[in-house]
């Protein structure tokens, strides 16, 4: 492959030289993972996700990582390497790379996804890509990057060894030490081996499961779960939901519907297109003989068809919540029908998901979940593993990554266990700077800006958190508005007006809106004629009007007082409403 | 016990005579349980529970059954019959003790929480109420119930059987079959059987647990399970979190407490009040030496200390969720403490608990909690547990309850399975009326109202789901206000004013503040001096607010335009702002 980005390595390096390991996210939670390797004016980025946000952010749309440093830092920036191709290491590139616009290393199947990802979220956008595959050495700058298999619930993941002046860095990206995978590629023991002997300086680890004690089984198990369920749903129509990047899972799927001569129909447009870049791509071996369009499913019997869908999170206009309300224009369910949910709940999203679970059993179908059945494993290492991989790489040094604080913890411990020093282990979180030097041992030396930005609909920029405060006290109590327009003097033009939303008024509405409407303008023209501003008239309604809500009303809303005054002008820069009117 | 409620039972029943099973509450959901059994002019009512809200509900207490069904037939209702202390089976009754005003029945403990309970929320209320305990026999009205001993995850639980003049029902409650109770109060089998052996026309039961397999563990292997910490942490300070009302598990804490010398100080209210209640009645054994006040505990050492508390579902006030947070007053965390989350999540607080996890491992102590250990066993019979009782009982009819309705359908096929036919089995929802006549067989029959009442701070009353539509329309996105103030000819007396809460404003707020400015006007303008009326105004400011928000800023703002008239009334009870001003 080509190689733009190397640049002759410093021959003589210097003890001042230092080495830093810049976590921007990925620690503290699960999601948005973006990892910095900073080595003098040279920066490598590991990773660039988004992480999908729960109810206490009321209407936002992802989460990414808060980029300030590397905007800041810019012309350093090399390279950003993908790991592989799930959203919570690929999902931040739409509002990343406008801003940093550097090339992006991945394998095959990852760099397809996130081509498919930008062309929805960027079109227009062509990022240069240098496609890697495992074994591969690859010179950037002055880090020298050793991609290695692993397996993972995606294909094409690898994990990275990075050769840098001041000594190696293993970051294992997400992995399992699956014996058995899908698609035979086994997570590269003997590369994790060299890389050992040769010295590692630093292990980054994946601590997803660090809590989960033994071995997270082989994803293959699922092929003897499906055999059972066809086997005994033989007469049924089977749909099947799942994740629409878990390759190894459809290619089970089609595997055992082949066997059991059924014919396969895809629903979901993110399905549909990620079997189709999977197949394309030689990922995902399926006869095209063995799938037919979904609109072409009334031309089979039950027990002839699989329908595999999304949905399996629960996400509303997915495949299989649509079908869950009767509302899905390809597919009607029935007590003909069985439905398999062939993934895990991801923490946050319980309630989706058993929401439709119930709604499906209302529709009369059969239900078969995790409750009842082996349909999921994980696709990160147990503590086992974990520990596995920490005595095959030997580091002198270790960072868990990709975690809770919990997991960290746990992971941490795991370490100890394994015999290295706790004060070789460093418990960071996003935006601690871990930094190497040549003779002093590394230490967590200052802190970087880092935090989460979000993105909300298609506004490209940033929401900042104050605006998220507003919509969690709205969205508790409502909001009561008082409107008033008012004279150069402070006198009222008209009674004041109020509207409500999502404020419960008591049964005896109209005494409560006399009082409030009462006191906001008692407010008005007890400031009329003084020299007060705006602001001051604002501050007295919303006392007064408080004060009556608490009081009539048990209600703790919101009181905005929107106030327009007859000489005002339309729009100041600075000071919207703050203008003095006397 | 003093019986004032019975009447003589009819003596010549005829043929049109019916007897209905209405649940209110408790189908399709876990909580807010209600039962109603209704014969001729007489109502039994079993349980008057609540239910917590999700985050779907923004600002909202918690969830009551609609109750009207029985407030028009308020005079009928004989007795609320409790079966056990939890929330979900006597929450609603602050809400419907007042609107009913009916007699209780319940065991010792279930009417000392009741009391405890009704004194906070409806001080002054004196409930008329008769303490019952397991094997009595009462008859009220037509009715004759057999209080049964149920082992549960709270003391003093029991199951109905009650005569009626077309059959016997039986009714649950929340059971398990523990084999080795706490207490020693194992499940009357033997009550159970003789009911079977008299002949049960409808069985009611718990399917919480119906998508379990096997059976639920003794709740004492709790006592293993702290054994073995209390060993592991022996130098530690050890903090205990666990449900306040769940008298057993205290129990097993404070024997394991006392066996290695350590003293108890309980934390939180709740725990305090429930602690004396059950310790008063003797449900609860607990040397007074044992117990310490959390004031006093700087005088012991760490290993001399047990700390017991609430706040094992995240609850933000509580004793745990304080503590993560570095924000108790009586207690500070560090490296030399355990915490032991004796319990588990209920569903819909994964994220509180698990922050709360994150927090403590934050404050440097060392946490432990299900994924580790078995700290928790539910108080709910399993798949196989629900078979026994089946056979057991024999019923000719049966109807799942206590479920959400992936529960009642897992349980309709375990009674399918122990052979009760599939047409004996009904699958209800809340307000189905479910018909017992003499010589036909049951039928569904018709719907009574039903469904949530929601509770919000000290409104005693119901808030309307509109109330909370808007609520969550303006959670999602903000909502942006239009004041404006117009003459009797629809002129603008003042310039508008627009204010924002929760809105996403592009970079660019100037640009887009002035379009808005601009459009709201143009918009009130043109329709000046014609005959429009305010809602006429309102609608056109909307939509041109709207479009431009939409396109300038990508944001989909609840758009609220608030006109005030110069010539206006302040209030008109039935049409607040829709006069016309021509």
């Amino acid at each position: 492959m080509s190689q733009k980005h190397s640049r002759p390595r410093p021959k003589n390096s210097n003890a001042s030289e230092r080495l830093s390991f810049i976590p921007l996210g990925g620690l503290g939670e699960i999601g948005k993972n973006m990892y910095v390797l900073e080595y003098e004016d040279e920066i490598l980025v590991i990773d660039s996700g988004l992480k999908f946000p729960d109810s206490e952010l009321p209407g936002i749309d992802y989460i990414v990582p808060d980029v300030s440093y590397l905007e800041a830092n810019k012309e350093k920036i090399l390279a950003i390497i993908i790991t592989h191709g799930h959203e919570d290491h690929t999902g931040a590139l739409p509002y990343v790379l406008p801003r940093l616009d550097v090339p992006l290393y991945g394998t095959q199947l990852t760099l397809g996804l996130i081509k498919n990802k930008l062309q929805d979220d960027l079109p227009g956008y062509r990022p240069t890509t240098f496609e890697v595959k495992e074994g591969d050495v690859i010179k950037i700058g002055s880090f020298t990057v050793r991609f290695i298999a692993v397996a993972h619930s995606i294909p094409d993941g690898v994990a990275l060894s990075i050769d840098t002046p001041l000594g190696r860095i293993v970051h294992t990206g997400d992995f399992k030490l699956d014996s058995t995978p899908v698609d035979g590629r086994v997570t590269d023991y003997g590369a994790f081996a060299e890389e050992g002997d040769k010295g590692v300086m630093l292990l980054c680890s994946d601590s997803t499961n660090a809590e989960r004690k033994g071995f997270t089984p082989s994803e293959k198990i699922i092929a003897g779960t499906l055999d059972q369920l066809f086997r005994t749903y033989k007469s049924k129509r089977i749909i099947i939901s799942s994740f629409a990047s878990n390759v190894h899972r459809i290619q089970q799927v089609a595997d055992v519907a082949t066997r059991f001569n059924r014919k396969m129909a895809f629903l979901g447009r993110s399905m549909i297109r990620n079997v189709d870049l999977a197949r394309d791509t030689g990922y995902l071996k399926i006869d095209s003989k063995a799938i037919i369009s979904i609109d072409d499913i009334w031309k089979y019997s039950d027990n002839q068809l699989v329908v595999i869908t999304t949905g399996s999170q629960g996400e509303p206009f997915s495949g299989l919540v649509t079908m869950s309300r009767g509302e899905n224009k390809a597919i009607t369910l029935g007590d003909h029908d069985v439905v398999i949910l062939l993934a895990s709940v991801i923490p946050g999203n319980e309630k989706l998901i058993n929401n439709t679970i119930n709604r499906l059993f209302a529709q009369g179908c059969e239900v078969v979940y995790e409750k009842d059945k082996q349909t999921h494993v994980s696709g990160h290492a147990s503590a086992e593993e974990l520990k596995i991989i920490m005595n095959i790489v030997r580091p002198q040094y270790f960072v868990p990554i990709h975690g809770e604080y919990k997991h960290l913890v746990r992971h941490s411990q795991l370490a100890q266990e394994v015999g290295i020093s706790q004060r070789n282990i460093f418990l960071m979180v996003n935006g601690d700077v871990l930094t190497f030097t040549k003779n002093q041992p590394p230490k967590k030396h200052g802190h970087v800006q880092s935090g989460a930005v979000i993105v909300d609909g298609n506004a490209a920029g940033s929401i900042k958190s104050e605006v998220l405060k507003e919509r969690r006290e709205i969205a508790e109590d409502g909001v009561l508005i008082v409107a008033a327009a008012i004279d150069d003097h402070g006198n009222l033009l008209a009674p004041v007006a109020i509207e409500t939303q999502g404020v419960f008024i008591s049964d005896d509405s109209k005494g409560v809106f006399n009082e409030l409407y009462a006191a906001s303008e008692r407010a008005i023209q007890e400031l009329a004629g003084k020299r007060a501003n705006v602001e001051a008239v604002k501050k007295a309604v919303k006392t007064r009007v408080r004060d009556v809500l608490r009081k009539r009303n048990s209600s703790f809303a919101v009181v905005l007082p929107v106030i327009s005054m007859k000489n005002s002008a339309y729009y100041d820069e600075n000071n919207i409403f703050e203008k003095d009117f006397f």
